[in-house]
Order: structure tokens, then sequence, then C-alpha cells
């Protein structure tokens, strides 16, 4: 029997009136349950995953997929333990943000509510399935969970554990529900059902982000490329500005915040390129500078397609700039809006960075790769959106909320 | 020579780093430009107008929407005095609105930014024009105006004037631009440019947005039906109730805060009702009532169809409902998410109203009516979201923003 898309979605639609008026200890009472129920089920779904994991390795998938696939007894606890900690996070429904009083005695205030219901649609890893479950019951939204083919086994097998615990605290198990196919066709479908579903959060390869947005009739929050750039400033401590580009770099050069360009003030280049070139280089970075760079250091000569690419591996595209203005006009063009950083002691220059650059995390004397949910204290995070829409950048329990007006009177009338 | 979407589009999304960094004087400056240049070119504003309406009426458009399109001087001062209104408003761009230090010493805060470049789409009124234009420009975003082919000549000298006034303080004109054709194809071109415009707001009947719905790949912040309640509680004062029903009825049936249902708890029906009844009558309201509520009130049967119906004129479906579950459930199903009211002297009941019924603005013991930009404080709005993303309700100048992080540090890595 093929599968019905709509009657699938508007059965977690029916579960979103649950959700928005539980209270909190009641979504904190099914987290523990869902972290103890993944605990107790661990050898199920080790064993599942195994089934996973011997056919992708049956289909010729890489070490890295593998890699990222594999769900042993201490991963499957780590998965436990980041359910236990969305639930020590606070509750971001009903927050108010704003209030305020009218001439004519309404008292108005802005609260926080459910977005309604999440669509996510991710890759291999299945340690996506419970940690977005997770945020989406904490913030008080049903969760449908689309993962990919491989992971497909591992993935019902978490979601049962999942649903136990939803179920043992008497909330609907359509809160959190796996696309039971992992078809083309039917991700198709769901995409078009705006009014069932309120937002789509695709997380994986460039490819599958731009199926998704080009084919979604629902809001999508997008997450694209990280091209990010870290601008050495002419009053820059090079001290400082040589731990941020290898930090920036090499810490761990296959992830969205990681640096792809450093770009030098030329008055400072002398002094600061050979330097910053002999640290990269001894963590393996493989530099590729532009003509004015090369004078100072040894590099691959920059082809004009190093600028503005994503390498996600241990290499560094280097320019010099002239000056503020350029710098800000390299990253205007080039940059993709996710993270850019400039190492300056200039006051003035660091606030008009702040200002000027759009991109959804600006850094001042600090590595780009602090543009995470983690790191700047939201707990954890869904994703981290590219588009300004909605939300942009790291997306915690309060970018999973919508506000509404909420108006208290006296019989007032207009 | 056919319309060049993109190229249109880019020379719009090329002014907007120049609004990025206006400062909060010179874009204020240029609002009393604009309003300035309203004023100066108001009888050739008008002129153009004359034009249209003279071909509106050739071409046998009716009264109502011959007197939408009119503008005469008063409607043209109006025009400039809206954007004066704008230009007193506060800058929301650079206002923090969050800041927290993590425990590495890093200082993070959420900052606003405008959204970049957003286009409007609407109907026959050419005051939508300056006040989309001004509110754009005041949240420091370009924009790119779509109004209906009845008004073009109108929104062409409008177009002129206010783009007189960016210029005349060294801001790109381009920073609002009138599509210059309004055929269906360009519309639908404009549509697709994701990644050139970062937002589209449609603002007119329901036809209209569910096109730019279908046909959208960029974000679309939505404007649907109100299909309001005001539902009266066991407790509620029963003056009170009489009064905002007729107010969220009568007082300008054919806007989307209208009411268009009243539901009234069983127990209070016999006392409610007749009087209610003949207040509404008294204005000129047809009620449509299900049949326990024609037990009290002389009322035509209600349809099936009348309930979750916007009439948008003097007819209101009426239903005796069997207490507050009762209430909520008849409103999760029929209510649109804008607007919903309850009147109660019940504080319990009125704080679990607020927080399990979804809409944009939720009332107690106050008119739907006052869901409303002007209302409700904002100064302005440029439309009301029924949809949870990015906005919900009416937007005004922060609801045109965007909000980035920005983290500020001493050289920390990760």
């Amino acid at each position: 029997m093929s599968f019905d898309a709509r009657a699938f979605a508007l059965s977690s639609r029916g579960a979103a009136r649950a959700l928005v008026s539980a209270t909190t200890q009641k979504k904190d009472d099914a987290l523990a349950a869902m972290a103890s129920a993944l605990r107790k089920h661990s050898a199920r779904i080790a064993a599942e995953n195994t089934v996973d994991v011997n056919d992708a390795k049956s289909a010729g998938k890489n070490a890295a997929f593998i890699d990222r696939l594999v769900l042993d007894e201490q991963r499957i606890e780590a998965m436990a333990a980041a359910v236990d900690a969305v639930r020590a996070l606070p509750d971001p429904i009903g927050e108010v943000t704003e209030r305020w009083t009218r001439p004519n005695g309404l008292r108005v205030r802005k609260e926080r509510l459910p977005l309604g219901v999440v669509l996510m649609i991710y890759e291999s890893r299945p340690n996506v399935t419970s940690d977005a479950a997770a945020l989406c019951l904490k913030s008080g939204n049903v969760a449908i969970l689309r993962g990919g083919s491989e992971s497909f086994r591992s993935n019902r097998a978490i979601e049962s554990a999942l649903q136990e615990g939803l179920t043992s605290v008497g909330l609907p198990r359509e809160s959190i529900q796996l696309v039971p196919t992992t078809d083309r066709e039917s991700m198709l479908e769901l995409l078009k059902l705006d009014g069932v579903i309120d937002l789509c959060i695709p997380r994986g390869g460039e490819g599958l982000i731009r199926f998704v947005v080009e084919n979604a009739r629902i809001p999508v929050v997008k997450h694209y490329q990280g091209v990010c750039h870290v601008y050495v400033e002419k009053t820059a401590d090079l001290e400082v500005a040589e731990r941020i580009i290898v930090n920036a770099k090499a810490s761990r050069p296959g992830v969205c915040n990681a640096a792809e360009c450093l770009l030098v003030d030329a008055s400072i280049a002398a002094d600061f390129l050979p330097r910053a070139a002999k640290a990269l280089k001894a963590k393996g970075v493989e530099l590729r500078a532009e003509e004015r760079a090369l004078q100072f250091i040894e590099a691959i000569p920059a082809k004009a397609d190093d600028f503005g690419r994503e390498f996600l591996e241990l290499i560094l595209a280097v320019k010099v700039v002239d000056g503020f203005e350029d710098a800000l006009a390299h990253i205007a063009k080039f940059g993709s809006e996710h993270t850019e950083a400039i190492v300056t002691r200039d006051d003035a220059l660091a606030k008009r960075f702040t200002r000027e650059v759009t991109a959804s995390a600006v850094m001042v004397n600090a590595s780009t790769r602090f543009n995470d949910g983690g790191e700047l204290g939201l707990g954890a995070e869904i994703g981290i959106s590219t588009s300004r829409l909605h939300a942009f950048g790291a997306m915690g329990l309060k970018e999973l909320t919508a506000q509404k007006y909420v108006v208290e009177g006296d019989g007032q009338i207009r």
C-alpha cells in the first residue's frame, strides 16, 4: 500500500494541540522517560544499527559514511544524555518577551508559543533522530523525522523507544514520528503540505538542501555552506590573530564554521603572513595565496575560484587587502553570511564590522568555530540558519517558537 | 524589450549594502525628503491617478474598487504624514535584544539587522506604495513594490517622488523601486529569485496570496483570512460582552479582524443571547444561529458552512457551547489563527485561553478589532501574518528585521 503523506501529517497535526497545552513538567517527564527508554533498549537499537551498517558496507559506502552511521553503546548513551540535557534547559513556551500598556489601558504582551509541526530532513547520522525529537518536544512542537534510507532500521528502533517514553506519561505517540518510507516521492508529498506542516529544517549536503528549497511549499529554514573569513586588521595583536586563524582553519576543517579564507591588511602582511603561514603549515594546512600574498609566503598560487569556496579540508585561501573597506567588500562578495571574524584592537572598526557585515555570527577577536549552539550557550541546536527569515544562525529552543500578541482589557472597544 | 527580472532585482540587491550601513540620521533625512517630495508633487500624482481612475471606470470597476484607487490632495497629504510618522518611530536596526557572557569570557549578543530586499505585492490601494516604502527604508530594507495594474500610473508618480527624496540625501534610488511591468509572468520570475530577494509580503485577496504561495521559491509571509470568534464565557460581564461583540462585528465588518462567530456558554445563553441579538440587529447585523441558539433568539438557521466562514459583511454566526473545552475545540476547528477573544471574569480560564488558543492575537475582555499594528502600538504595520514563521500577527518595523549573533572576545579559541 502506498504511503498517504497527508493522512500521516494530519496524524502529527492532531498531536499538536496536546503539546501546545502540555505543562513544562509533563514535557520534562516525557523527556526523562525518552532518555530512559533509549538506555533500556540500547541493545536492540545497536542490533538494528548493525544491520544498517552491514548493508551500507555491502553497498560500498566509505569509511567516513560508516563512521557517521555507527551506533555503539557509548553513542547511544550519549544520545540519551543529550535528551537529558535538553530536559534541563528552560522551557521557552509561555515566555513573555515584551510587554507594554496602551493609552486606552490595554495590556499587551508578546508570548512564545510552539511553531506546530516541524519536519526534519537529514542524512545518515541516527543521533539526529533523538536530538531533534527532544528539542521539538521541549519547545512544544510535533516532530516529523525523515532520516536517510541507510539509517532507517536504526531510526525505527530509536523512534520506538522515544514513543514508549511519550506514551508512558500520557502524551500522544504521534508527537514524534519517523516517516515510514524513505523514497523521494514521499518526501516531495510532505514538502507540499502547506497548512499541515509548519516548518521544514533540512540538514545535510547542499544537494539535499537545494532539493528541499526547490520543491517545498512549506516554509524552509536553510543551512547552506559556510564560507567564513578571518580578517586580520592592521592594529591586530598578531599573536591573537595567529591563534585564531590556526584554530578557525585547522581545529576541525570539515565543519561549516571553519575558516576558508584569511584576509590580511597590506601594512602588516610582511609581519603577519610569514608567522601565520608557518603555524598553519605546522598543522598541515595547504595555503592558496593570491599574487600579493605570494610576496611574503611560499604557497600555491590561488585560482579565482579559490575565493568564495568552501574547502571543508585543510586548505586556506589567503589574500592581502587594502584596509577595512577592501576587506568588507571582499566579504560581501565572497562570504556566505555564515560566520565572519575580525582581529583588531581598534574598537571603532570592530563596531563597524559587527554592524556592517551581514552574517549569522560576527566575531571580534574570537575564532569562527564559536558559531555553534552549544558554544554560544543555547544548550543545543537544531541547525544553523544562513537565511535571515525566522532565524539567522544557531537555532536553539527559542528559534523553534513563534510569538503571539496577548491583549488583556476591561471591555475596551474601538 | 522584455523585463529582465533578475537584473532588476540585482539592482535592488546592490542598494542593500548602502542601507545596511546607513545611519538612523541618514534614513530619517531620507524619509523627511520623501514626505516633502510627495507633498511637492501632489498635483502630478493626483493627475496621474485621475488617468488610472478613468481607465478603471471605463473597465467597469465597481464603486468600492474606485474608492480604494482614488487619490485626492487630502489622501496624498495623509500618505506624506504616514511617512513622517514612520520617521518618528525608533530605528530597530542595531537594537540589542539579548546579551550574555559565556564561561570562557566571550560576550555574546543578538542584534537586529535588516532582512535585505523585500518584495511587496499588493492590489489597488496606491497608498501602500509609500507606506511600505517608508517602513522598509526605516528598517534598512530595500523595497521592491509590485502594485496592481489599475494603479500603475499613480504608483509610478509616487515612486518618482520617493526616489527624489532618496537621492536628495545620497541614498541609492534603487532602495525603492516599482516593478516596471504588471504582468503575471514578471511577478512569477521575481518570485523565483531565491538568494536575491529575501522576503515576499503579499497583501490583497486570498486568490493573490494563494498564487504567491504556490509559486514562490522565496520566503513568503502570508496573510490569509480572519475567521475571528468572540467567546462569552459563563462568568462574563454581560454588558462588556455585548459591547465587545457589537464592536467586533459591526464597527467595520469588511476587515480581517472583525468577528465572524459568537460562542456563548449554555448556562448564560438565555440571559445573554436575547440582549446581544437586540443590540446586533440594531446595527443591522444578520444572525445565523445553530439549533440550540435558536431557542433563545429569532435568527436564520445556520448552515454547516456558516461556521469557519469569513463573511466580511454584517452577518454573524452564533453557537451555544458547553463550556470552555467545547469553545476551545470549536475555535481550534474553525478558527483561522488570526484573532480570538474571550469575555470572562475567571482569571484562570483567561490564562488558559491565552495559552492554549493558537492565534496571532488572543484578546481577553477586548474587541478583536484591536489586532492591528497601530492599535497595538507598533506605530505602523506592513501586514498581519497568519503563519507562525518569522512573524505572527501585526508586522511593524521589528518584524522587518533579522537578528545576528555578535561575539566579542579577547583571542578565545575552541
